[in-house]
């Protein structure tokens, strides 16, 4: 059997076609046509088409950034690919290119993922976390992929970790997206005056490595933040691992090892025990395998 | 068929005997023996003797304020009741009354109670908080409780609500519960020059209630954060109702209103709309109609 997973993001729609495992057999990639439904469609056909070679496809599984309605499979909202507005795609796809098609909100397809085959394999309960430009999270509850009543579940960069903090994308202000991404990452450099004209979170993270204190500091208070969330899913989910990947994670163990610190400070002691604070073993791969999986396990 | 439920509280033991649904048909209360594991069992199997009344009762369920391990049934700690500590409580009174006991968190149990028969009667996602000293809560997740790995989860008085924020009894800082709990309430009047000497929370809600201007303000600055930890549960877990009982609930509106309006302010909308913010119906009973109920479901 062969699957194909799709992960949207806002510049590229990364594409991979997996065996029954996950495991990635071919990979493709496109620019995101963000403004126009009609050319979204049509590029991830072209890369299904593509990553077809006359084999059987069982299903396609597709990631996207954006809130979508478990009961009727409607994406409601889609920040940074303001075309995906309600819209069902799953049945948009589904007519386009003949093969059952489910879509799910991307940081969830990732959190699948890790738990199908990552650094959450086969646990009871894992939390995925994902920093990219934004701060995505999906739950792995009770051995399956839990989406809350709408299907809106796992906004963790949206809840708050300073009451009077940040003002934050979704109208609100001090939610830990503000702190904890690449964005809040600049931000925090430009408060630290670390450097002149503009720069990334990359140039941050370099700076770092090199040894440069200001860019240490500024991932040290990143990583407090990232910590403060770990101790707060810790205490409330007692889940057995948290799994953190994207972007921002593939710079590695200066951001985790804040964490760690600032978690165990904070976390009660009988559920930190139980949990782990890991890398992502699938990045940057998570999103698709994850959602080629939840065709799978869906079709 | 007959349950009795109990309700362990760091002053007092509040037992009920109830019906299958779980309406009381009998209650009962005594002065917790707090420090003495023995007077404790003894305390219950009397509570129990009284409300058996000849009838025959199908299983005990009790409510204990710390973390009990959902694999062993061992409570490893219960910071009010320090005779409590890695004790099989379940196995200890089973074998004293000889009848099938289960324990259970108390949040817990008026989660379960307030889902059974409560404000949260049947839902698939809701959210069960209490405010007395300190603050409980208890989750269910598609239709059960959710008790996490090793069965501490719902931890929600640990999150933090402040990153430097005021010491918590937990040994960390900036917990919701030193904000939103009886204690913090007296401490955000004390630091409001509320009152001279010594007073409780209740007298605070009696001056608001008067129409006392720093009254008014501690409780909706106390609703505030309450508020915040609203927004987050439904940012994270998009539930259809969060439940808020307790003592210091039953004192009414002014903090469920300042709740509301600061959950609006920062809950996103779509997942919002589906969560209610009620107060508890079964309030001071949560606790025993749960254990009962949990008795009625673990049996």
């Amino acid at each position: 059997m062969h699957y194909i997973g799709i992960d949207i993001g806002g510049t590229s729609i990364k594409a991979g076609r997996t065996d029954e495992s996950g495991v990635v057999a071919a990979a493709r990639k496109t620019p995101t046509p963000a403004t126009n439904l009609d050319a979204l469609i049509a590029a991830i056909a072209e890369l299904v088409d593509k990553l077809r070679e006359s084999l059987p496809i069982s299903g396609l599984g597709v990631g996207i950034p954006g809130l979508r309605n478990a009961q009727t499979g409607v994406v409601q909202t889609s920040p940074h690919i303001p075309s995906i507005r309600d819209v069902n795609l799953e049945q948009r796809l589904a007519e386009r290119i003949q093969m059952p098609v489910i879509t799910e909100n991307d940081a969830n397809a990732g959190a699948y993922g890790e738990w199908v085959s990552g650094a959450g394999k086969g646990l009871q309960h894992m939390i995925y976390i994902t920093l990219g430009t934004g701060l995505g999270s999906g739950l792995i509850l009770d051995r399956k992929l839990f989406r809350g009543f709408s299907g809106y579940a796992g906004e963790l960069g949206h809840t708050v970790v300073e009451p009077d903090g940040r003002p934050c994308a979704c109208g609100a202000v001090g939610c830990l997206e503000t702190r904890v991404s690449a964005k809040g990452i600049v931000q925090t450099a430009k408060e630290a005056n670390f450097g002149k004209g503009s720069f990334t979170a990359e140039d941050v993270y370099n700076a770092a490595t090199q040894g440069e204190k200001t860019a240490i500091q500024v991932f040290q208070e990143t990583g407090r933040y990232l910590g403060i969330a770990c101790a707060n899913l810790i205490n409330l989910l007692n889940p057995q691992a948290i799994v953190i990947g994207g972007g921002v994670m593939a710079s590695g163990g200066l951001l985790l090892d804040a964490a760690r610190e600032e978690a165990r400070r904070r976390a009660l002691a009988p559920s930190l025990r139980n949990c782990e604070i890991v890398q992502s073993h699938l990045w940057p791969d998570a999103g698709i395998i994850g959602a080629a999986m939840l065709a799978r396990d869906n079709s």
